[in-house]
């Protein structure tokens, strides 16, 4: 069980790789949820498009907007 | 706008406050999401359950876990 | 209202863009401000030196160093 | 040398010690700079109103918001 | 499998609970690692002294510092 | 003295420069970490393999995986 308690069912849109970092966009049920994770990470992972994954996001890096 | 690319439409469920950080629970669609920002925050905002708000979230804080 | 409670007052000096990244250096008062933000972002907002902006930070990813 | 390239010369504010964090409040310029860090962190480091310190920032760490 | 690379085997030397978040003390061979994270996860975790865990970082969290 | 609690002694093994940032594996013992950092702060700090360095990272930015 890993202490970041926000994990949300996501399917991998796009992965966008870089020399040193990926762009990999995510749909979490109609939104959309870009990371931005190293390259090494992406091809590791073997991520592509229709992959079903979780995203994964430590609390203390969700901020709120409150309008 | 901010740079920022993760922007949840969400409904605060909870708000739990401690001395200085402070626990929201929101929900996205029907995953829930834990934000924890400073309690300075938290009363700023007069944030309380049923608040429509965004969670904010920086790309680079994304990570992603494939099965 | 956005729960990040640093929010400084800020000058674009240059937008460098690489693959997957852009690095963004701005003056705030009479220092220098280094940010790393998506490729996308810095695109979607059309960022250019000159642009005045507001250096948004969680303070929980604010460290103090005391000599 | 840090690689987190942004050292803002500060002066500690006030200083909140919860149970785990600290809140520690400075001034940068004329701006003001929030800061949570772990409670031990703050009492190693007997931060007090009036210290001359550095707010220290990893660029991937900051944000940018463009009206 | 998940994208943060840093996985480092620890052994959990102390857990301190506060309202909203929790100080957990471990050991990585023989240097020791502090983690902030929410009470809620130490709790779901049943974090205590003893336990083998794996300290888990994302990379773009993580700075250098050289003499 | 830095607010950033963990403080790991490491040896640089690689860099790999970006257009805008810079992956940097180093060993920690007998575990390998990685900082992924801006390109800028790695030419400055002229990090190259053999470099002894702390690899730094605060206590908020640290997540626990139990199994």
């Amino acid at each position: 069980m890993l202490s970041a308690r926000n994990q949300l069912p996501a399917t991998v849109k796009s992965v966008k790789l870089g020399n040193v970092m990926a762009e990999v966009v995510m749909t979490v049920g109609d939104v959309e949820l870009v990371a931005a994770i190293t390259r090494g990470s992406a091809e590791a992972m073997n991520l592509k498009a229709g992959d079903v994954v979780n995203a994964v996001i430590k609390s203390t890096e969700v901020m709120i907007d409150k309008s």
